[in-house]
């Protein structure tokens, strides 16, 4: 994410940590041909267009703390991150909150042409109360609704980015026309929030729709996912929750007549390595030095709408005093193994359970467990930038190349092609089991 | 415009011509280099987001000529453009329809920090019905309403980016706190189509606010500019006609207590250039041939709203049976010289209007008559990319620089600075007098 704390907060005050650096352009240049040099798919960037909910009664932790604010837009950087690189998927996230269905598409494919196909879309329905009070909506969005938001926006971007032009419209003949009339149509839609007539002014991309990821393992979120999207990222504590997603979404996308590969999962973990288990030791007990502890809390009881008020940080869960969050804070308390955990014991595990430490071999064996339960891929979430690349690069990827975990090579072609390079089907589309293939050449006889 | 055939329709066609190339990256950034070789002040993208209104019936021409279809967004160019310069300033248009403002400012401080300051932003309210329909409205919002509109949100946009954060509010202290929660404001606008809590994500850029353009030299859009614009784009057909835009906004920016040098105005011009007379003529003729007269009325006649039926192009205008238009077209035909002109006589005379053709000493001699008409700059029309730009700074620029009518070094610091070198009172930022400086320290005691 394009800000200083992302995730694992106080790690920016590390003297290593350079991500304090987000609104420099280099500080992504760089690391985009680091990751391409070591043959990641992509590099991907989160995002939120609002503040975390108050902590402690305001909102001060999330300036003191760097976290999520600033954040800067990752999409207007990603033109420059396809200049510097050839091979590397470039996904980001846009929520429907933040922009018009139509300057989106616009947008993306302006960029699917640009990257020659390497674009990867993150849809996200924003779940910060803040964020859609910074977009005329009186508070938070219901839950559900926001879902129904979502699936009208995709399918004006999917009218648009399928439907609106040929594949042929596009001619550039210096002797005769420039594009086929009958080839480009206006897509007319008519829906509740929205109402776009069309044509798409952007010419098909070498994907036409970009890479579809959510993120987002709620009922409503699984089944938008097992319809929409092409990938996952997850967090899951374990392999065992992990293949509950993974089963319960692929059951669900054969239900809309997709395939169970149709659907990659990308788990969200971050690795501490060591050449002995005593040196990753050390090495862990280093990074939790500078966990923040409030700046967990925030970033997850704000993200449940939870306020702690004045309680210090050894205060039990289950002596809080919370309105509305009461039901969340229950299922936090028993998933905290121990009993009877405190707000640092509960935000410790939570961190605990996204990093996987030890020695290569250690590691390599705990993640063919997670790709045992169905997971394809990790979004690697780093304690500092650039060093935790740096990191699984130097010290994790020699032993998964090893056991033939991680690719030596780029496939050929698009993001797509390359992530889906077992499936020769795809030349760079969604393939025809996805819901925005039934909108190719629907619009033939629209109405110009 | 990141488009094959912007303003001199069928120009494209010429086998010299590269701006069919518009969805190739290296088209802009090699073109970027080259400019900023020469110490041209900014390298500007003009855009729509609709086709034009129909002509002869339909919208077939715009497919055919490629006339601003394909477009492509040009502000997630801006990145990599920045990436390969160092000078230059990078200007894009963007509508208060396709975007909210929230969105827009936040994407606009992101390209100011990875620019370092060389934004600039054409503010516009789209004219074309299409491009309202494209956005949920029933059809084109009425003129002076789309200005009201636009007045909010440069509004919302200048209370984001001038007034959310204090300077020194960002502090990335890694013994202590990354920003100091007192400097950051929520700006709680509330108005008729906008409800903005925030506060901003970014923190201030080198220049906070990009350089703020406008275009339209319609009463409602020269007291748009007067209020809002730092530099005004114009077409207009002789000195004479510019002398009356300059004049009348710089007095109407003077009752809002600004300064008329606080108002830069920049013509469209396009040049053709020749050692001689004689091939400076012979040039011009070929770039006639080129020059889709089609094309040419569609687009002029596409933006008034007046769609020709099936008249042929040597009809004479005072003939055309239009609805609605009649107005318009009554003050064209008096516009062009020699009595009763055909479609075809208006649009070359209209393409003449735009075009200074001659020897270097003779154009030089042309644009001193612009500048003593109060313009400051030149818009470069051109016929071909990158020829045209070639053309100028060949054949022209040597000629004005002698003159000292053209830069020969880039000023210091941001684009502002570098445009308004003369005035040492900005430092990056807009100067005191514009509106938007009065949101400084505005919400310094606004609800937390």
């Amino acid at each position: 994410m394009a800000t200083t704390s992302h995730i694992l907060e106080g790690q920016w005050r590390r003297p290593d940590a350079q991500q304090h650096r987000f609104d420099e352009l280099s500080l992504w240049t760089d690391l985009a041909r680091r990751l391409e040099a070591a043959k990641f798919d992509a590099m991907f960037f989160a995002d939120v267009v609002g503040l975390y909910g108050n902590y402690r009664g305001n909102w001060d932790i999330f300036a003191t703390e760097g976290l999520q604010i600033p954040s800067h837009d990752p999409s207007v950087m990603i033109s420059a991150l396809g200049a510097v690189t050839e091979h590397l998927g470039l996904a980001w996230t846009s929520s429907v909150i933040q922009e018009h269905p139509f300057t989106f598409a616009r947008r993306a494919a302006t960029l699917d042409h640009l990257t020659d196909g390497r674009t990867g879309w993150n849809i996200v329905t924003s779940a910060l109360e803040n964020a859609h009070r910074n977009y005329g909506l009186p508070g938070l969005t219901p839950h559900d609704e926001r879902y129904r938001w979502a699936d009208e926006y995709v399918d004006v971007v999917y009218k648009l980015l399928e439907g609106s032009w040929e594949d042929d419209a596009l001619l550039r003949n210096k002797s005769g026309s420039h594009a086929n009339p009958a080839g480009i149509h206006k897509i007319h839609h008519e829906g509740p929030r929205y109402s776009v007539e069309g044509p798409h002014l952007v010419a098909p991309s070498a994907q036409r729709t970009p890479v579809l990821f959510q993120a987002g393992t709620s009922p409503a979120g699984m089944a938008f996912a097992a319809r929409n999207a092409e990938a996952v990222f997850m967090f899951a504590g374990s392999p065992g929750s992990a293949r509950k997603v993974t089963t319960t979404v692929r059951s669900l996308a054969v239900e809309h007549g997709r395939r169970p590969a149709d659907v990659l999962f990308f788990a969200g973990l971050s690795f501490v390595v060591g050449s002995t288990e005593a040196e990753a030791r050390r090495r862990k007990a280093d990074y939790d030095e500078y966990l923040s502890v409030d700046g967990l809390a925030a970033h997850m009881l704000g993200g449940m709408g939870v306020d702690l008020g004045d309680a210090p940080v050894d205060t039990p869960l289950k002596d809080l005093k919370v309105e509305g969050g009461r039901g969340v804070l229950e299922a936090v308390i028993d998933s905290v193994p121990g009993g009877n955990p405190t707000i640092e014991d509960m935000v410790r595990y939570r961190a605990e359970r996204m990093r996987l430490a030890g020695t290569p071999e250690q590691i390599a064996d705990e993640l063919e467990r997670w790709q045992d339960a169905g997971v394809d891929g990790i979004n690697i979430i780093n304690h500092v930038i650039p060093g935790s690349y740096a990191e699984v690069i130097e010290g994790l990827l020699p032993e998964l190349r090893r056991r033939g975990l991680a690719q030596t090579e780029y496939p050929q072609g698009t993001f797509r092609d390359k992530l889906f390079a077992d499936v020769a089907e795809h030349h760079g589309r969604l393939n025809p089991r996805h819901p925005a293939a039934a909108y190719r050449g629907a619009f033939r006889n629209a109405p110009r």
